[in-house]
């Protein structure tokens, strides 16, 4: 009759401590958004499958969890959160204002093969602005994640960004047909992952790799792949990159105009202090999804590369033509929250704390329970996150255990004695624990004297305020 | 080729100003349940079918929406966050230290029959002390049950609580066998909603109501429920209706014992503040849930009793039992965050914002658009909530109908000429606005003048800063 406690695969429970670190990340976060003045959107996990399906990734299609309801529709769990929002400016043109300017932190399914580090159900924390032709949009954007990333304290990273409309140049220049477009850019968006040697070889007659698995070629030319290769090679600060990108296509049409709105993004971002370190132009970028139509952007932290892009985005200006048979021009990107906090908590960037209470209030004697309440919430009616002993009835050491597991950092003690001498004792853990770490086992400094102070039970307020502060 | 955008029913988004108010609701409750020590858990929206199964509400469990992984498992969305935290504290026994006191803010799925101003996803704020017998632990929760309502600045309010074992003395007097409890508290729960004579007909041999439907009664005798309407009948404070129920259980075994924790209860949240007026003794309330086997508690606003109990919860020893085989004592309460925020919408007791944006730039001339965006990030960088115009290029009128049909409260305007002379017009839409309808059609004071200082822009932040502090 047992149920045993578990979880399907790729699903996982995040317990206080990772909760507390993704908690102060998401609030980070929203901090920058709303700077930036961009609003909250809730959209439901559950969709029609129709809305789900469409343009935006064939692969993450294929990974949808389906739903039903008791009316046996065909629903699914979102897999990203670019596809309700290109819902919701359709489905709500009277209500929106346009530029919609809207973010959205919620998590999305997919239900891929679950490798290490990698979920099912994950949150994003997304960005965009919908209804923003202008170039500036798609700066403040790349701004926005340097200011992100700054506020969560990475350490170093670079945002990398190229345009699809560079990409149409390179294939205009290389002589390859528009149609085959998408599939050379899902190519290149793999070059960080395997390398140019397997990347010609995915662009010309394919290959077979390690496993044995064949990998198609798309059939390029090896001359057009040369063009490629050259123009990867282009390397240098965002000036050097796009004086030699003018240089690359002097002879095709239309690259003055694409380059110039790149000139224009990039003088932006000098002007307001975001250097080619922190932004670089990257013509590598690609970016796998189909939908982008102009810049692309993603981020990376230098330290911890093998978690590749923990913030990425574009342009994609024809999202919600599918819903309105209208183009709106839109731009955004999209933090993988959860892996982000993969690689901060990897790197030790991530301030680990088990609870966010500040004062365990022990409760030993039964007869005093009424005055632990009154010190618990004297405490907590000054602000400062207090517990109460509510566990099973436990000798002191069991208590102020607790205090150490949880690393609340004190503990008040009153037993009848100090309670008739109006006194209480407060313990301060740490350094009870240091001392003790120098001086005795550590079973033993749980129920020793280090780090303890009486103090009047007036006085106790305002004495945990001054430790606290 | 064209999808409908569009929602499943039951299902719904919540636009920014909706979720603005939300998201400032959550923000709130979270300041209360950190304040008392309990710290954030996630769990997944997908569980296992046996999992989610079991105690927990039957109704509740015939209304889990299915989902399907490519595994062909047994899954379903979680309808509430009980049984998910059951699941955590027995599948992580060595790394949970009890009490596990825990709050969790998710969503919940039920594939209920659609009502008016219920939905079939909706967020659930909850929290509870696992390993917890003591009745501290009970009060606690009744005391940040009024803490949070409070601080949510809800109005009028009331707590009103009972104890299941309150009820099983009134079985024991009335001589109702225990197995007929479950369905005895089930009809009880329904006394606000149905009222006493229907409750009767429920509890004897049943009716049939106004669709002709039948009610099947629960077969106990007239004499049974004369002594339940007698039981039920008890009113008065906390004092008062403790000694009422002394003198109805004299004879009941276990009276004094039951009796007195409820009074300890009580005395404890009188020492706290907390008097009959905001936390009741309250014997009709009965709570639906099979699995309560102590104190239950549930919350009405006054001005708004048609939304019913916005905040309810109570303690349940068992729960963790199916996992296990052992009892672990937990209580605990759930705020149904969106019932509550519709009932406070409808009490106008939430500010309506659209946007948390405080300056809108706008961008009438393309040559001063790096000017523009160096404001915006001045701005930004002093902490003021900033947008830039990137929108289609538009008359200033347009630009500055947009602040105007999202509340921003300032517009920065700069033309060519204000530029020349190191100037920045700063303009007020709340003052444009009165004073535009004073004296002009609506239409007009767009581009009037109303509410426009000029400014040197130099001094534009320390401006900003003056006006918005």
């Amino acid at each position: 009759m047992r149920v045993e406690p578990r979880l399907s695969r790729g699903l996982r429970d995040l317990l206080p401590e990772q909760m507390l670190a993704r908690q102060r990340m998401v609030d980070t976060i929203r901090g920058v958004y709303e700077l930036y003045g961009f609003s909250p959107l809730e959209t439901p996990a559950v969709e029609y499958l129709d809305v789900l399906s469409g343009p935006a990734g064939q692969e993450a299609q294929q990974s949808i969890f389906r739903v039903t309801n008791p009316e046996d529709e065909a629903l699914g769990l979102r897999f990203d959160l670019t596809v309700p929002l290109s819902r919701v400016v359709s489905q709500y043109q009277q209500e929106i204002v346009l530029p919609f300017r809207r973010y959205q932190v919620s998590s999305v399914w997919r239900a891929d093969k679950p490798e290490a580090g990698r979920f099912r159900e994950f949150m994003q924390f997304d960005l965009d602005s919908v209804g923003a032709p202008s170039e500036v949009a798609d700066t403040e954007i790349m701004a926005a994640m340097c200011d992100t990333l700054e506020a969560l304290e990475v350490g170093p990273y670079r945002v990398r960004f190229s345009s699809r409309k560079i990409l149409n140049l390179l294939l205009k220049h290389a002589a390859i047909a528009e149609e085959q477009g998408a599939d050379v850019f899902r190519v290149l968006d793999k070059l960080d992952k395997i390398g140019f040697a397997k990347v010609r070889q995915e662009l010309t007659l394919g290959y077979t790799d390690e496993s044995g698995d064949r990998i198609r070629g798309i059939g390029l030319t090896s001359e057009q792949v040369d063009k490629i290769e050259q123009f990867l090679a282009i390397r240098g600060d965002r000036a050097a990159v796009l004086d030699q990108l003018e240089g690359l296509f002097a002879n095709v049409a239309g690259a003055t105009e694409e380059l110039g709105v790149i000139r224009r993004i990039s003088s932006h971002l000098d002007a307001l202090g975001y250097p080619s370190e922190r932004v670089a132009l990257d013509v590598s970028i690609a970016r796998g999804l189909a939908y982008y139509t102009g810049p692309v952007f993603e981020a990376n932290l230098l330290d911890a590369p093998e978690f590749g892009s923990v913030f990425g985005g574009g342009r994609y200006d024809d999202l919600v033509k599918r819903f309105t048979g209208q183009s709106i021009p839109a731009t955004g990107a999209s933090i993988g929250v959860d892996r982000l906090l993969a690689a901060l908590v990897k790197l030790n960037r991530i301030p680990a704390r088990k609870t966010t209470t500040q004062v365990l209030v022990t409760a030993m004697d039964p007869n005093l329970m009424g005055e632990y309440l009154k010190i618990t919430y004297e405490l907590r009616r000054a602000g400062i996150r207090t517990e109460i002993h509510v566990g099973e009835p436990k000798r002191l050491g069991k208590q102020i255990q607790r205090a150490d597991r949880l690393e609340i950092p004190y503990v008040v003690i009153m037993g009848s004695d100090e309670a008739a001498r109006g006194v209480v004792t407060v313990k301060e853990m740490a350094e009870g624990r240091d001392k003790a770490t120098a001086v005795a086992a550590h079973e033993e400094w749980k129920s020793a004297r280090f780090g303890q102070q009486e103090v009047a039970r007036g006085d106790l307020v305002k004495t945990l305020h001054g430790l606290l502060s």
